[in-house]
């Protein structure tokens, strides 16, 4: 456990990298998803569960943690691998993106961002260095400077001076994270690049990112709506600006055709609340792509919905019984199909890394993607 | 798996009975408390998690189950252990409690209710004989005859004429029980005592269902509004008057302290919702009382339910955890609950069957409610 962030690449195939993030809480195969624990809890999900699906990293979200149950209470509990008992790598984002999406912005200046907790309208200012030491209360393994997170469509002027006080902000937050001593207890900070969907900004803010000396590089403001060929054109031109001998973090991305269509760009990171979410909604990802259990196709089926999964969720439970949880409303059926999906996602990472490994990963992502447009299995 | 019902008392300390019920699906240790399946899940829980606290029998709702996902498609799909992935001993309701609180009645006969469905308004009719026969098709172990139950406070005339059509409809239940060969499959059927809180007419249906050839006896109508002394009260004078080599089965009922005092007066199982429910409220049941995890005294509080439960729920969670986890309305809160409140009532079972095999009912008794009377740890 006294391990220092270090990253190495073991193997590449095109673009895409196959390697190991080390922490102080373990040890983190790349290219890695990050189930999404927003609450000190990923949902519906034990945190045995989560790890046995092969996560080897979850994320915590410093808005929400900041506010409930507050950084200085689950510090005297710990820190947040003890509160929330996982004892592997954390990863928390910086808070910005759910200031700006979730709470009531008071006012943006060069020195931060006050706002309104959306729980109780409370009022809360949030700095570059107020996040790095939130995150250094929480015990974060791998923190993100704070950005500003535009919403998009936003004019260029706005993108670029909202890129460039990020850029501002990244300076700041790497100065708070030395004098917390990040470094010495092994800890990682990344920079994040913004610029929106303008290819000049985001390769200005790319090149500036990598002249300063983070452990890993994040990729914000992606995923928000815009078509995917947008994303993945910011990630060609995003990816070779970075230091290659660092992680790359796209955030929160994405579907699982997003993931495999940007690991061969280049990135080693994702997070997304998209399998949890799912989950509590009735829709499962599967390797035949994406089945919603509340079908009435499903009422009498007896089969899993992959016999060949390894996870309980997904291999011992009939279609029928899960129609029937998700129909009726019943926490199980949540708590399975989040099991499910969070355990596709991690075998879609194991098959990506073996792929990697094996010099095989164009023919994986097209093995991959003609399995899921072939779509579920045919009705009994 | 082909075992046929049967009952045999190990142990008694006064009233109290020490007994195994055996089942088509396994060895049921009495005195009994049966989690709640209302709809083929325990809520909120893993059937491999209810199975470990040390449940022997789970109770499977009919009306529920009749409405949705159907009686007939259940027992296509191989029936409800297979359905629900419970392999060890359920047993059913009849339906009719859930029909008159639930449904919207249309119309009661001599032939039995017809009501809609609360769902949606489906209009559907429940004899004793459909009763028998939906128990039959979900596979049920022990079965309950259909009964009519009173809303009290009702008069002397109306719990007479609802007891005696309650006998008669027993009657035409057992007959059905039989037809469908449940005897063969080694099925048990239960009568209801019935007489809601007159001593007289309570009496009369235990004596005339006494005398009609059931594996176990349920009494009915209780702990539904009464003071625990009436409900004490009319065990008092039913128990003495069923069969003594049969189980008693007393519906629904209810706290820690409700389950101890009916034991001593020869209740030999027991189901109720109250658990599970509080579970999800943010309430646990411990042998410190009962706990209110919602209250602020818990926010800082790094130590578990109890250090010396075998349950993980309880054992191995802080209370500020379990406390932010309710606050902020995750399911993992009601999940760690339920199973943690589930465990409890499991251990005080246990607890209770030893504490009859070795002659020291009495003193259990004490302890147990001394332990709840002096009530939670003191604040650190």
């Amino acid at each position: 456990m006294t391990e220092r962030f270090s990253f190495q690449i073991h193997a590449t195939d095109g673009k895409a990298r196959r390697g190991t993030i080390t922490t102080p809480h373990g040890k983190v195969r790349t290219p890695a998803f990050m189930p999404v624990g927003t609450q000190g809890t990923v949902k519906a999900m034990f945190m045995d569960d989560v790890r046995s699906t092969g996560a080897d990293v979850i994320l915590g979200n410093t808005y929400h943690l900041m506010l409930r149950p507050g950084a200085e209470r689950v510090a005297r509990l710990g820190g947040l691998h003890a509160f929330s008992r996982w004892p592997h790598t954390i990863l928390t984002d910086s808070g910005g993106f759910q200031v700006m999406s979730l709470a009531q912005i008071r006012k943006l200046t060069e020195k931060g961002v006050t706002f309104q907790s959306h729980i109780d309208g409370s009022r809360h200012e949030m700095t570059p260095e107020r996040s790095i030491e939130i995150q250094g209360l929480l015990g974060s393994d791998i923190q993100m400077q704070l950005d500003e997170c535009l919403r998009l469509p936003a004019t260029a002027k706005e993108i670029d001076r909202a890129m460039r006080l990020s850029l501002r902000w990244a300076a700041r937050s790497r100065e708070k994270f030395v004098a917390m001593g990040g470094p010495e207890k092994g800890q990682g900070l990344y920079g994040i690049v913004q610029g929106g969907d303008d290819a000049a900004l985001r390769a200005v803010s790319a090149a500036e990112l990598a002249s300063m000396p983070f452990e890993g590089y994040s990729i914000g403001g992606l995923a928000v709506g815009e078509p995917q060929d947008v994303m993945l054109q910011m990630l060609d031109i995003v990816c070779p600006l970075l230091p290659a001998e660092k992680p790359r973090y796209l955030m929160g991305v994405g579907t699982p055709d997003d993931i495999i269509k940007s690991v061969a760009r280049g990135v080693d990171q994702f997070d997304c609340v998209m399998p949890t979410r799912a989950g509590r909604h009735g829709l499962a990802f599967t390797r035949f792509g994406k089945i919603n259990l509340k079908n009435a196709r499903h009422a009498d089926d007896p089969r899993p919905l992959d016999e060949e999964s390894s996870c309980p969720a997904a291999r011992d439970y009939s279609r029928a019984y899960l129609h029937h949880l998700v129909r009726s409303g019943e926490a199980l059926g949540a708590m399975l199909l989040t099991w499910a999906n969070v355990a596709y996602y991690q075998s879609l990472m194991q098959g990506i890394r073996d792929a990697i490994e094996e010099g095989r990963y164009a023919d994986f992502m097209a093995e991959t993607s003609e399995a899921w447009a072939r779509g579920d299995l045919q009705p009994l």
